[in-house]
């Protein structure tokens, strides 16, 4: 973030029925799942090139990659290498959660590796994984320490950006709190172990921008998580209530925004590229500006 | 259910340091990762072999596969169609959980389809998936909307098996009951209009052998719902525990067990493919008898 001076995380979420215009290369042989597989690491390469310098990281939207299934997983693997090259860090946005036998085989595939007879499978070497926490704090633990493992880290989901989210993760518990504080909480206690030179943890939270409220009380929470905080653009929240995230240091927020970039030349017109890099740039001059009023300094 | 008299799900996470033994067919070239893909396949295709008489579905665990990345997926689909042509269901375990337009996008990579301008990209075509439901409401539609259309269903992790799941699922809520139970009245709501011929809905849930104790309540919660049983075995539970969850049908309660099966033959000792044969066909006995008493005949 320090160096890039950018706390912006281009989010990457292709639709192969909603990509840019082609470049000019040969197209690829093969079945549609090829072919599209293809067509979506062109896209991708393009908005990573387009915005990658007004950019902290990317984060890949795993869905999206897995309806190509092999050949989307192919085209995902190309990505983090692109993203890579570009200085870019990367966060696989799988929102994985399971007991902890199955726990550690996603850490494997995310952020690890997998020993077989064969050889060791090297996994999609994320630098951060976004986790759902529902089943609980055992089925946390195994990405922290995998993460740890490789000096990655982990996004844990504490209140989502949805509208849906008020049903379960502001649920009222009987002690006092809701659903998303108590989880809020497991992410301090697990992060304390965890907190670098920064003075930030290996151990953040997911925070939706669309409902900045509860922004200080997370804060408040989660005294050194890094805050990923999606719901700016397309589902309607504004970088200029962030304030509180940065609270720890101006690493302490990072904004990521999809739609809002990859389609920025549908709403303001020209090309997509020079309309994606505008709006990244415009979103990294918003969140720098807000970050130096309510930032520690860097340590 | 009826026809093949079997309540008995095969869950497959195959770890390719831990296969059986191999078959004579020649070795694969290519890299690590292919070469373990070839071998997991062969595995769990022995593994449906020797067990599919007994069973009635299998339940792929995600993770296992994904930490194979494109050869694991290219496995991944190879085994959906081997259990297919064994006459099984599948269900795709990789309890997925995103905001509405991206579990729109894992329903596709499970259950439905992706059009692209290279033609429609077939997903796994999973008969059923493991849901999440902490992100709410509005993130488990998009998943039962996609199932519905296509004659799939979907499983709402509801109370899970592992210890850890008495963290936040249990949590007491201040208007009354868990966070489990809040769940379940969702399950329920979303499942009323999807009620079919055997009395059962198109919303299942997940309710783990661990705690039967809580059984009698989920089934009160959700009287239509099919429930996968995970925790038989080697997490501890025990067939003859679950009774209640047969309540509304035989198909009301669907067994899971993965290790237990797999790995029969380290306690029992002969042949892999003859123990796991062996076991499960003691679970299919064991829940079958246990059914006949509690079950309301079918429709």
């Amino acid at each position: 973030v320090a160096e890039r001076e950018s706390q912006i995380v281009l989010g990457i979420d292709p639709d192969p029925a909603a990509l840019w215009p082609r470049s000019a290369r040969e197209p690829v042989q093969g079945s549609p799942a090829e072919q599209a597989g293809a067509a979506v690491l062109d896209h991708c390469r393009a908005l990573i090139d387009a915005t990658a310098e007004a950019c902290v990281a990317v984060k890949l939207q795993m869905a999206c990659f897995e309806r190509l299934k092999a050949p989307g997983w192919s085209a995902l693997e190309a990505v983090v290498a692109h993203a890579r090259a570009q200085g870019l860090l990367v966060i696989a946005d799988g929102k994985r959660g399971d007991i902890p036998v199955s726990a550690a085989a996603y850490s494997q595939a995310l952020v690890g590796a997998t020993e077989t007879p064969f050889g060791t499978v090297r996994g999609l070497g994320a630098d951060l994984m976004t986790v759902n926490p529902l089943m609980g704090r055992d089925t946390i633990e195994p990405f922290v320490a995998a993460a740890r493992d490789v000096g990655a880290g982990v996004l844990v989901l504490v209140r989502t950006s949805n509208p849906g989210a008020a049903d379960i993760e502001d649920a009222k518990l009987e002690g006092g709190g809701a659903v998303w504080e108590l989880v809020a909480q497991t992410v301090d206690a697990l992060g304390r172990s965890g907190v670098g030179e920064a003075g930030l943890s290996d151990v953040g939270a997911v925070v939706g921008a669309t409902v900045p409220g509860h922004l200080e009380r997370a804060r408040e929470l989660m005294g050194r998580a890094t805050f990923l905080l999606p719901g700016i653009g397309a589902q309607g929240g504004r970088v200029e209530e962030l304030g509180p995230a940065f609270a720890p240091g101006r690493a302490g927020g990072l904004v990521t925004a999809s739609r809002s970039i990859a389609n920025a030349h549908q709403g303001k017109g020209g090309e997509p590229a020079a309309a994606a890099r505008a709006e990244a740039e415009r979103l990294r001059e918003t969140a720098w500006a807000l970050s130096d009023g309510v930032a520690a300094p860097f340590r």
